[in-house]
């Protein structure tokens, strides 16, 4: 019999625990042996877990349990669970999480502590969906040319009700949070954070690249308005929150922000809470994963299939997919030298002249425009929507500094990406 | 050192060579270990394979060489390659293969014989897609309620076609023949047969089910006329050669066919030569997994997927996904009890009195309608389109055969099932 000890039993921590129970037999046949969660620690003992495990709110009790095969990592935070993690592999358990926070900015030092002893995440990215298994293990065969993710459920869902129904961001916003789908201060997800926490870790699986949150691009969808879904409309594109890692030559884009995407991608059409990634191997071609990236269910389902494959077949694949230095010499890519195609919503006085300064400015900078519309605000003012062919983001960044300088414009330019 | 010799060196076995060449420095890097095709086997030395490696015409150069540690099968056909890997597997050689057809025959006296010998197999089934890793290691911790797949390229690609483009059955067939998507005799496709043995495969590691092509309900897409097309642009279906896996108590459904599924659902998104596999988790709710499911590039990705887990890990997951034996006593459910929602194509003559047998034979059964368009074929003739809630297969069966012995209508009737 496997015994598995569970640190922070909220509502994953629960559904691993009563998964493992209600499933019991498949799961044994499956694994060849009994997985058994025997104790779970959490902070208030006074509150109902709906669990039928022995809870505790001393995390001791698990660390110091040699019976305990496996330590499942569910507390939330950084540091604290490094700690802990550190001190149940020091112990010579086994440890999976969901952390994807831990992971963000410990994965490596993780990595080499853990050296034998199997360290698993499965549902520290996109929940459900067995995303760390395909890219790690199923697309082993390729260089990776680029991953495109949806993998904030509740992004998602605000971006699909705009787009769809035509729903403004503040009563999307209201609406997620009284679902449930949104946090009070939901910047963690709305901001990109939570995607770029998964993004980082599929980075260093795909091209063994270490970097932090705070290395990479990273943008929020907090500033859709409605006019950019008009446009997305119009043009046939929809808005989506997408994590993308690129290699281009020796260097990898990491970069989290809301682009327009053509409907006619597949990525594109996940749609609601739903996450999907897409991942483009030289040799195999796109690839994508679609499935629930929240949950509790939904998570647990990822964290027992690491508990399994554990029972199965002890360590694992590297943990970080890479048994040894990845040949090439890769860098993350500056923000600045991001190449794609832009979009950009100028609000500017409704005057002769006002066209030409930003035509100019756009010339200037070698910056060719693809598509435009000009929509009346008010009687003073008007909406320019204008995307480009590809550019520099550095280019970019620059002709909109110039715009704004110029005083052609009554409200700070908005830029969004377009992934063509 | 990790030798590999392979045995048919056609477009895949080829692709299998020349990536592991390729991509060398990579998949090192993630293997831990160098990995060297050494040999091919081929039946005709004499035609250009465009690879670098010995080639033979003696399968026993390579089961009779002991520095060969893996011997990747892609030979095609059944009893041969059986006995070929069955001689690798007696000579502790791990085997890898990509052959669907041996599979759906011998995949539980492979598992046997195999033992605690890696015998992998990804690329059998859905091409590049790694299924076998999500369904046998990523979704452990659920009872698998259904799995629904396009898996064959061929089929897809022609009703994509003929349902976005209007292009009939003949016509549509011609042309991917000449594009190389389907064989000069179609049948292995077009009739559901390749997209049968796939499902097996899927049927054991779901539901530890064994099952043979001939025990299963399969049919193809040859009936598919434009008014069926019809019938599904005005109801918002598509149409799609579904392979379907599914649990009802202690029964599980095998079937292949063609069915109308509504455009909402995300499978139904899968368009042209694509492959996709939805499956359903008790615990983790839908995921999907798409790409490519055929071509020389895509397939050996997968080939290579499993040697590179063989040279990290040696013995994999219980080849067909249990350990022990699968605790509930699961069956095969005989296809008279299948029950799902029937679309049926009536060619009737247009006169009065048949819409009212018709009706009565449907009534007698206890066949409700949903859903019917009349339409005028000729002075004479009508077709009657009808789809239905729910019902009993056995039940639709007897009811269309009823009617055809009525003489009311002047052609054998057609049925599509539709999958809600």
């Amino acid at each position: 019999m496997l015994k598995v000890g569970i640190i922070g039993v909220g509502t994953v921590g629960a559904s691993v625990a009563n998964i493992l129970k209600d499933n019991k037999d498949i799961i044994t046949a499956r694994a060849g042996i009994e997985i058994t969660p025997t104790i779970g620690v959490v902070s208030n003992l006074n509150k109902d877990r709906g669990v039928s495990i022995k809870l505790t709110d001393n995390i001791d009790e698990v660390l110091n349990d040699d019976s305990i095969d496996i330590v499942v990592e569910l507390m939330g935070g950084i540091e604290k669970p490094y700690e802990v993690v550190k001190k149940a592999l020091e112990k010579g358990k086994a440890v999976v999480t969901a952390n994807k926070a831990l992971l963000a900015y410990h994965r490596y030092e993780l990595q080499d502590l853990a050296g034998d002893t199997p360290f698993e995440y499965e549902a520290a990215v996109a929940g459900g969906i067995p995303i760390i298994n395909a890219l790690r293990d199923g697309l082993t065969a390729n260089n990776i040319q680029s991953i495109r993710g949806i993998m904030n459920g509740t992004c998602n869902y605000m971006l699909t009700k705009m787009i769809n129904e035509g729903v403004d961001y503040d009563t999307i916003l209201q609406e997620s949070q009284e679902l449930g789908y949104a946090e009070a201060d939901p910047t963690f997800d709305v901001g990109g954070f939570d995607a770029a926490h998964k993004l980082l870790i599929l980075g260093s699986i795909a091209y063994g690249i270490d970097a932090k949150p705070e290395d990479i691009l990273i943008e929020g969808i907090e500033n859709i308005a409605p006019e950019d879904i008009d446009f997305a409309n119009e043009f046939n594109y929809s808005i989506k929150l997408l994590t993308i890692a690129k290699k281009v030559e020796n260097e990898i884009e990491l970069r989290v922000h809301p682009v327009f995407i053509p409907n006619s991608e597949m990525i594109a059409k996940v749609d609601g809470v739903m996450n999907g990634v897409s991942v483009i191997g030289d040799k195999v071609g796109e690839t994508m994963y679609y499935g629930p990236g929240a949950g509790g269910d939904a998570t647990a389902s990822a964290v027992i299939a690491n508990i399994v494959d554990i029972a199965r077949r002890g360590k694992g694949s590297p943990m970080l997919g890479f048994e040894s230095a990845h040949g090439e010499n890769l860098k993350l890519m500056s923000k600045d030298n991001i190449q794609t195609k832009y979009y950009f919503r100028l609000r500017v006085e409704d005057k002769p002249g006002v066209l030409a300064k930003v035509a100019n400015i756009l010339s200037d900078k070698n910056i060719s425009i693809e598509k435009m519309i000009q929509k009346p605000l008010n009687d003073t003012c008007a909406h320019l929507l204008l995307s480009t062919h590809t550019c520099l983001e550095k280019d970019i960044n620059e002709a909109l500094n110039a715009i704004e300088e110029t005083g052609a414009v009554t409200a700070k330019p908005v830029m969004i990406r377009i992934e063509d």
